[in-house]
């Protein structure tokens, strides 16, 4: 069982079947990044338009039922997300609307200050807002998982402390292995793991040491050393894989509507665009590289099983469905 | 098991415990007239808020099997629809968005021309159009119900015969007993009734003899003469019961954001307001009236069933669900 905590593809058939040649059993999509609550409904239909023509190889998921129902038939399940709160429209009563949508995560702030929490490349976090602490609530409620991959420290601790179900980082890295802004730190990631929370560890070559260079077998030593500080349970996989889209997507994904000047993100003027991948991990054929790095760096075979997509599997089962 | 085809009241605590003190296992709610998408969003969150603020007494309902849950537990189960076609913002792709969010009704057109269908106020019926038979189709796809009962002679004909799934009248009477431009033909109850449709015969004064004045025994006998015409199995309830609204709800009913002029719909300049409801039907305690006065028609007691709720039943169960 394979299941990727997150990408955002420039989708095709082409994409849908790697994914069942990779045997990706359910993929984390992101829906919005800056995009409204009307046009995330927009990209909404326009997944509903995909599982109608490549209903052969992918599937909507929306429980962990659902993840292996996808798997016993050999197709993808995608689940949708948002990494941001615009999404909401500012409005605490669509929290239930995206869920009874599909949407099972969002991220309270994207790199910016938002309405809810503080994001990774603000100069100071004053932590999850009066409004934050409402829509972590009612996200509770709902079962829509609250993921902080893209805030800051302090925003990022409270919204653990505050929320009363496990939340997770669907896609980031240990800060001490690669010092990014969007990295996280020692302190997170043990109150992330002690509440119950699940680190998605990413690929992108921003978030790598070594960036584009890094060499697979440091990036499983990574995990293993991540694995003796927050435990093999919490860990799962978040790609951030963004295959075939032109510059112009990752422009739209640092920029929104927020920003006149144009701002580069992890990446900078001279290097604009996407990064190039790495040689072991371009396209969701690439898994069974991860699974074999994995256990050549000593991890048990179930405990590859679990970080290959078990432990998201068992995440999806208890934070999906609205609070018991 | 009392199921009422269509109520549009100003929703309270006082109007769903009357619901419970009558016995009413489902009501399918108006959530739009002339709102659009997003206008019909808030108007879900609404019923969202009233869900958790009267969870004792009434459950947001989606299948046959909802409402049986809801008889269960002495509450009522709240359905949604749509009376005109404006909540999908000449989209297609919303269709589904809308049955996912609970919509399981949608009329074509309300009173007047429509994108889909025509209105039965207009005075040309060119009949279901381009747009209207790929919606019907979209429609029969997901489980959204075709509703005709605010349309045109023509129209609704073509919507019964282009659809592949049945569909409903929620609310209106046979234009033979009351010749409002609202009630319909028997062409159209035989054509409806041999296709599988369901007819819900109406409360609202302006579609009963008398109007206000209609006695309960002359509307049952016109039950009566119905099943006759059409057969007891296709013959519900659709009450339009409109309560405890003022005059400004009527108005935006019958002019929405459509005319500068004021339309008096099925009223008049000297009778613009809500019209005063008969003496055997004012609210959801009613229903226990229509029952004894069918039966002292000569209706069985489980043809009285059938009328009262067990007909409108069977057709949530093969209509709500996506084409098998």
């Amino acid at each position: 069982m394979i299941i990727d905590g997150l990408q955002y593809c420039n989708w095709s058939r082409k994409i849908f079947e790697e994914m069942c040649v990779g045997g990706v059993s359910c993929v984390h999509v992101t829906v919005s990044y800056w995009e409204t609550f009307r046009e995330t409904v927009e990209r909404i239909t326009a997944w509903h338009r995909r599982f109608e023509a490549h209903g052969d190889l992918i599937i909507s998921v929306r429980t962990a039922e659902d993840v292996r129902q996808a798997e016993r038939e050999g197709k993808t399940g995608i689940v949708f997300g948002f990494q941001n709160c615009s999404p909401m429209d500012d409005d605490f009563a669509l929290i239930q609307v995206l869920h009874e949508l599909g949407g099972r995560f969002m991220q309270l702030s994207y790199n910016n200050q938002s309405l809810l929490a503080t994001g990774c490349y603000e100069s100071d976090d004053p932590g999850i807002t009066r409004f934050g602490r409402q829509v972590i609530a009612e996200m509770n409620r709902v079962g829509l998982v609250v993921d902080m991959s893209h805030s800051a420290e302090l925003s990022t601790l409270e919204a653990i402390e505050f929320s009363d179900r496990p939340i997770a980082i669907t896609h980031a890295n240990p800060g001490w292995w690669m010092p990014a802004l969007r990295n996280k730190s020692d302190t997170v990631l043990k109150a992330l793991s002690e509440s119950g929370g699940m680190l998605g560890l990413s690929f992108y070559p921003h978030h790598l040491k070594d960036k584009s260079d890094c060499r697979l077998k440091d990036f499983c030593a990574m995990v293993a050393r991540t694995a003796e500080i927050i435990g093999v349970g919490h860990i799962g996989l978040g790609s951030d894989l963004c295959q075939d889209h032109d510059d112009s997507v990752v422009e739209w994904m640092r920029n929104g509507r927020w920003s006149r000047a144009t701002d580069y993100g992890e990446g900078s003027r001279s290097s604009a665009g996407w990064p190039r991948p790495t040689d072991w991990f371009a396209s969701n054929r690439d898994f069974a590289n991860i699974a074999a790095g994995l256990a050549a760096v000593g991890f048990a075979e179930d405990e590859v099983e679990r970080i290959m997509g078990l432990n998201w599997l068992d995440f999806f089962e208890t934070s999906f469905g609205p609070r018991p």
